[in-house]
């Protein structure tokens, strides 16, 4: 995928940069994705670029949280189907919740190509946003979505989301799981349990995490897990100095 | 250029995200600029999007440095040409220093539209990239250079800069002034002077200073400049959690 020489000290960050912009080049990422990953680049140097206490601290009760949903589902978007879409079918796999596209900057061919890219990475179905359900406190064209999917979900992940998106389904009463390197944005503040990590690092976590509590009979609640206390460790650490 | 509402509590951020956007469909900034340009929105929320005294005196710094050079020359790449090619031109002409095209992912089609883009915001003449004088100390295609510009000046304005680049310049004995909104990235670890600071912002006050050090003969040294120093405040208003 890459000519980064794998000795170079940014190779991991060059990957994904190279990773997102491919996704352009295939119609699955959009323009503002681009600018959206930069952002999270910037957050993601200034936590040392590591998954800190409190991003495990989430992972443990998100897995807590989807495994007991009766209807979790995995919303997809263009930046996460770039980076991670292997994993993303994984996680599928692993809660036995379906994958939806749900984009910001409508575009149906773009929504088929993230289709067509999970389905290459190996997912057998992948719902598609329709006008047969539409999500309320939304005015954009994300409140269309599949009657299967997000809108009869209980628990939706949504990895990368954006603000206003995110506030309609805590409105509707929808418990939200979501990663995003800024503990500081809208959806960070405004999810069920935000995982402030590199969704590339997250996500690995997160199915082991599930795939232990299925082990385990998947009964052990995380004990007082508190988002807007753990977002504020995820800010102090950003802030200090010492990552 | 928007549809945001100017009342909008982001609108400035906003608006800036959609000239960058509008620079890469008029094939004037690179879809890597984009995640480039994430990542100074990042810097600048946690620096609450204000220019710092440190910025202030770096300006000040540039601008004495800039007026006392014999051949200043201004730089430009995709992102400055998307997000300030009006008040590059007013640079120059303050300046007396040509603009020169020179950018990181090369591409002749691209350089032609940044031309013609400082053009069409006022510029006389805009120099081009040439292979009748190639810089030192750099691989890529950045190293040619026009031979009455980059490679004859002995101080260069080059904002939103790269590492490499900004190394091969100080290492051929050019004082560089950089705009950067990475205090920690090793453009502003290696150029002269560093302004820590939206280069939308930065620009009109480094104008300024300039016309003012004209009006006052421009022979007031701002004393004891540091750039590490300066960064280091920098970082330390990031990382502080009062901005």
């Amino acid at each position: 995928m890459t000519d980064v020489p794998v000795n170079h000290p940014r190779y991991e960050s060059l990957r994904l940069r190279e990773a997102i912009v491919a996704g352009v080049n295939a119609g699955v990422t959009s323009q503002h994705g681009l600018i959206a990953h930069g952002r999270g680049e910037a957050y993601d140097y200034l936590l040392g670029e590591q998954t800190h206490t409190f991003a495990r601290a989430a992972i443990a009760a998100a897995a807590h949280l989807l495994s007991k949903a009766r209807h979790p589902v995995i919303s997809v978007n263009g930046n996460v189907a770039a980076l991670v879409a292997e994993n993303l079918v994984r996680l599928s796999e692993t809660l036995g919740a379906p994958l939806e596209v749900n984009i910001f900057h409508t575009s149906k061919t773009r929504e088929e190509a993230i289709r067509n890219c999970l389905l290459a990475h190996g997912a057998n179905d992948v719902l598609m946003p329709s006008t047969e359900a539409e999500l309320a406190f939304i005015e954009s064209n994300r409140r269309f979505v599949h009657p299967q999917g997000i809108f009869k979900s209980d628990a939706i992940f949504v990895p990368l989301e954006d603000g206003d998106r995110c506030q309609a389904l805590r409105k509707m009463g929808k418990a939200v799981v979501t990663v995003d390197l800024n503990p500081m944005s809208r959806t960070s503040r405004t999810a069920s349990i935000t995982i402030v990590d590199n969704v590339v690092r997250a996500l690995p976590l997160l199915i082991d995490a599930l795939e232990g509590a299925a082990v385990r009979g998947g009964d052990q609640a995380p004990a007082n897990f508190d988002n807007m206390l753990n977002l504020a460790a995820a800010e102090a650490a950003i802030r200090a100095n010492h990552v």
